[in-house]
This record gives structure tokens, sequence and C-alpha cells, in this order.
């Protein structure tokens, strides 16, 4: 365990993370949990590990997708089948401050760890679970995935262009929006056990956690009944806002109000089209949205993207341009605000994404590399008390 | 404050919030924490109050789109920029445990509170702040948006049809991730207190909170060097994986592995295909998905979507209807799993999403409705002492 930072310990030192998580949801969450200090043991399969050690780009024998997803932790190989396995991540527990999984509801009962176990030889345990669609209801036992949860949650219903399909959000972001609903939920009760000194059942599903996002739009269907349609980058309550032609390019601009759209409309010599009949209001504005787009357009395609951003900022309008993830990483301010980081690995520099919850008196840190495959088991069970022989012969038999 | 459901107190009670936020990423934070038994203190400005409360659809002179982010919480009105409301204010963080505010950087500070003077003065309370790229960096003081976010985090340029223009997810998802990563925040901090004393200043901005949410597709470009195509529906590193038709509608369908793949092909009776060279490994179907695709959907095409949606699960293949937000809020699964609740507000039954944080101890609860604007000013300010003849003069001067 070798930080490979020093800095003020992060807000989460102190509290031991035993996580049996795999492929994204519960990794990012576990790892939301280690970049703020928590001491993060991933319990892995002796061999193979999690199945992202081998899965997306390999760089010199390395997953980068699986970096993404898995710095400040230390990883332990266990073979949960096995009674051994089992005696090993009961005494591990019993050191711990929080367990994480994502496995389908029921499964951790079976290796003995039931809802009620749980609580019972571990009251001062906060569990943390990850699943599809919650433990109770119809669906509980289908399987389920990011994609899926997009769909159900009616997501993507709503997201997409007017004209085309349903479509989902490129990243998997009922897996990420999950992982941060967890990392939360964690937190609370963590919070609640320094008064009480009692441990929780904290669950958050994918589907869930997406419905909760759905927010106006949700406000919208409940308000009038009406579905609400599919506008691609149109807004569905304002214009003018949207992506607009430049010389160059296109620009992002977002006006969010009367005060926002006298100034977006000033900075482009144009507010004389308040007085214009057809825009003189938003609900005008919506219900000509073509032709002031067009208008709009006309002039924006005078100027080349850099200038509209300086020109319009200066005025006070939202704006900025449409960053491929390579323009993004290059930004001045995503570079002042440390968004890309870098992992010195054993094979070599693997760039990550930052933190984004910015903390002053404690802050988030690198404290780990991404671990080896069961890297820290011995340095693990050293700590339990186990010697050479022992750990020798539990290897022997494939239980770490 | 009348509780409109007794249960056992949330994860956060006692943690009393002082609450400047308005429009959306705030609220949705603070609700969050209310959700959670925190006692949040939505401070107004007297007279109109956060914007929001005439926005969006009105419902018997409510807004829906306002209820929806502001249940849980006590309304008090109060005039920042007066000497009477900031020395009120300051009482009120005399007796706080969390300040959370998102105006743009630096407006803290001329009321007054400047992150130095915050520490100084109230050295346990946890400051949360959300704003559009952080608070220093060149971009600090640009207005900023959700739009605007989703654009410049590379967001938009991996989202959308693989033909079309970049696109951005409809719910206003920065701001959502972003209450998400400062809920957490603010918990994680207040952990640290509860070993330490000290508060502490948490920070999250809308751009920051999307790159990382960025995840698997940051690491694509990482290894690659190349940015990550728009795919619309279609997985970038899977397939089969996205809509596939039916006889009466469309099913998404998502076996994330080999072993999902075998099944899917086995439950449509087509388990040959993978004999065929073209589909041998996922790396050959993704060279010929145009072609397993029309081998597939003439195959899903001869039965209706519940049918395909129960062969499937049964066989243990990740699928899910398409819903719109009528279908999800009326599914048995969202429904078991209360994620529509109602607000019985005095204008009639407002519904709203439920909690995604399920916690068995102290859940998540309804603790009070919408407040009225200024609905618990002389409640509040009378808990600091204020007599009734003190409020009059406050309310005649258009402080409260």
């Amino acid at each position: 365990m070798t930080p490979i930072a020093s800095q003020a310990p992060g807000s989460l030192a102190g509290i031991r993370v035993i996580d049996l998580t795999r492929v994204i949801s519960g990794p990012f969450c576990t790892q939301i949990l280690g970049d703020h200090g928590a001491d993060v043991v991933k319990i892995e399969p002796p061999g193979k590990g999690d199945v992202v050690r081998s899965q997306g780009n390999m760089v010199n024998g390395e997953s980068w997708y699986f970096a993404q997803f898995n710095r400040n932790k230390r990883s332990l190989t266990l073979d949960l089948r096995s009674n051994d396995g089992k005696r090993i991540l009961h005494r591990l527990l019993e050191g711990a401050d929080v367990l994480v999984e994502n496995f389908r509801p029921g499964v951790l009962g079976k290796i003995g760890l039931d809802d009620d176990t749980l609580r019972e030889r571990f009251p001062r345990l906060v569990v943390g679970r990850i699943n599809g669609f919650g433990s109770s209801g119809p669906y509980r036992d289908r399987p389920a995935y990011d994609f899926i949860a997009q769909a159900m949650s009616g997501f993507m219903g709503v997201n997409g262009p007017a004209d085309g399909d349903p479509m989902r959000a490129a990243p998997p972001i009922s897996d990420m929006v999950a992982s941060q609903n967890l990392a939360f939920g964690i937190c609370a009760a963590l919070v609640r056990r320094a008064t009480t000194g009692q441990g929780e059942i904290v669950e958050t599903a994918l589907t869930n956690g997406l419905i909760a996002m759905m927010g106006y739009l949700a406000a919208e269907f409940f308000a009038t009944d009406h579905v609400p349609a599919r506008t691609g980058n149109d807004h569905p309550m304002l214009y003018p806002y949207g992506l607009f032609k430049a010389s160059d390019g296109e620009v992002a601009i977002a006006p969010s109000n009367d005060t926002m759209v006298e100034r977006f409309l000033g900075a482009l010599d144009k507010l004389h089209l308040l007085d214009d009949e057809r825009f003189a209001d938003n609900a005008r504005r919506m219900a000509n949205r073509d032709a002031l787009r067009e208008i709009l357009n006309d002039v924006t395609e005078t100027r080349g993207v850099d200038e509209w951003i300086e020109h319009l900022n200066r005025a006070g309008v939202p704006c900025g341009r449409v960053h491929d993830l390579r323009e993004t990483f290059a930004d001045p301010q995503v570079q002042a605000q440390e968004m890309r980081l870098a992992l010195e690995q054993a094979s070599g520099t693997v760039p990550v994404t930052g933190f984004p919850v910015k903390m002053r008196e404690a802050p988030a840190t690198l404290y780990h590399r991404v671990p080896r495959l069961g890297e820290h088991t011995h340095e693990l069970l050293g700590e339990l008390g186990m010697t050479g022989d022992e750990l020798e012969a539990l290897q022997a038999r494939g239980v770490i």
C-alpha cells in the first residue's frame, strides 16, 4: 500500500469498504468512495478477476476500460463459493464499515449473507447494493443491463431526434447514475451511524435512478397527461436555444430566460425582432421556431465559432463549442479543473477522468494505482493474522 | 412543520440545511437531502421566490415543475441584499450544518460570505456549491446552462445517431448529475466532520460531472487516440444489441457477453448462426452487424413485444419494452418500487417521482409538502427568538 500522492486524508479516511462488485456500476461507486479516502478492498475471483480486466482497449496488456473504474482500490482474490472463502469474507466484514455488491437480488443470500444475517452479525455495517429493478416487485429477478434500464425508465422515449427512433444516451448513464446514488446513500447511512451506531442496507436500481432523473419531463407528463415529444436538440419549452451555424462549425447557445434572449438578440444586433409579432414572447417564438431559426442562422453564419463564443460570453449569454472528446480534454478549463489524471502504472502512464467533487480541506486524491489481480491478497490476509503457510495452502486449493 | 408521514427518522435526521439555491441543480440536491431526513430551509427572495415557481405547467396556480424539485423543504423569504437579510442569514448559519448555493462563483462573497469567512466564522459548516465550470480556471465567470455543459463535456459529441448531428440528452442531465455529486460530497464531508469536527467547502460543476460520466468512452479515446463515433442505439463494442422489430413494436435487447448471446440466439432457435464464419465471435458480429441484424429481425418480427419479453427473460437475456413516460409510470415494477409519489397539496394531489435510494432502517420519506412562498418564515424566525413586532417591521421593509 504505497500512496502515490500524499495530501490531507480524504473525507472518508478510516472507512474500510469491502467491494464485491464487478463491471461498471458497482466499481464506479466504490472508486468514488476510494477517491475520497476510503480504503477499498476489491474482492475478485481467483484466476480471472473482474471480467472487465480483459475487456475494452488493452494497452501493454492492461485494460484502460478497467483502469477507468478501478483506481484507489486494493485487490484481493477470493473464491466466495468455497467455505474458506466465505469464512475469510466474514472475517473481513468484521473489520469493515461498508460492503458493496451488485449481484442479482438473492445471490448474496446464497453465500450466507442474506439481509437479516447481515444486520444481525454486523450491526454497524452499511451494506450498499445496486441491481436492475430493485429487490422487490415482479421484475426483481430479471437480468438487467444499462440499455434495458434506459428503455424501461422512459428515458429513451423522450430522447432522440423529433423524426427518429427513441434513442439511448451513449454513455451507460443508468449505471453511472446508480453509482452516484449509491455513493450518496452509503455516506448518508454513515452520517446516521455516527450518531446511532447503527448500520443500514442501502439499495438503488438502474431503472429507478433514471426515473428520478426525468425531472421536469415527468412533471410535464403528470400535469398535461401528454407524453412529452422527442425534440432532438430543441428545448421543449424555450426558444431560441440549440445549435446555431457559424461559418466554420456549430455553436451551442442557450439563453434560459427573457433577459438572456434580449442579450442574445442584442449581441446579434437583432433586438428589433422582439417587436415582431411572431417573436414577441417565448410562446410565440416557440410557435414560429423555424422562421426565427432561419433569421438567426443567417446572422451566426457570418462569423466563426470562436468569435461567437467570445462575443456571446461577453454579453452574458450561455454558449459553447460542441467538443469532441479530444477537444474536451484539451480545453484549458478542463485542464485547470484537472479532469484528466495520469495514473503511473507498471505498464506506463494511463490517463483517466478526474474528480468531479472538489473539497477544499480534504480533497479527492490518487492514493493507489489500478491494482494487479490479487496484488494485495497477502498484505490484506496478513492483516487478519494469516501466515505464509496458511496462505500457500489457500493458494494451492484455489481459494485465493 | 407538520410531517405528512411518520416513520423512522431518515439518515440525515438532525442535519439542518440552509438552501440558497434556485432553478434545478441546487434544488434537486437539497431535495435529495430533505428526502433522507435533513431539515432543509429554502431561502427565497420576498415577493417572487424561486423563478421556477411560475414556470412550466401550472395546475390550479401551482407549478408542477417546481413541485418536482421542492418537496421536503420549508420556505423562508429573505432579501439577501439588505443588511437585515444578511444579518438573519448569518444567524441561521450559526445553527446550521450545511449551506448549499448555486450562484455564479463570487456572488456569495458579495454578501459577505467568501470562503475564508465561511471557514473562519462557521468552522463546523459544510458548504456545498454547484456552478457551471468550477470556481477556478479561465471560464469560471462564464454563464452556464445544462445544454452548454452537455456540449462542452464531450457528451453531445458521442451522443446521437450515426448519420446525424451531435445530440443532447433530453433531460438536463448535467444539472441532475451535479445534484447527485453534491449530495454525495456533502454527506462525505459530514462523515469527516463526525470524527474531526471540521466543516468543509464542497464544489461540483455541471461540466466536470458529465466528464466523469464519460467512462469507457473516455477510456476508448485515451487508449486509441481516436474520438469515439456516434452510434445511435448501437453499442460501440457489442453485437447483437439494440432495438429489434417485433410484430407490434420494438424490443430493446442487450446480451452483454458471449453466454448471453448464446442464450439469445438459442431463444430464437438460431444458435447455428454461431457456426457461421461471419458471426462466430463478437468482433466478426460487429463487422457483419447489418447482415446479422436483418436475420434476427426476420425472426423477431414473427411475434409481439410482450411475448418476446417474457420468452427472452425466461432465457436470461436482458430485454425490455421501450416505455414512454405513461407506460413507465403505469408499469407494475415501477409501482412496486413506488417511483411515483402523490403530494397532497392545498391545490390538490400532485404526482412527483419517487426515491431512487432505498434504505431498510431509515428510509426516505415524504415529510413536507411543497411549501408556499415564505410559508415557514414566521416559524423559522420565531425559532431565532424574533417576535411578532420585529417580524412585522421586517415585512414592512420588504426584508422577509
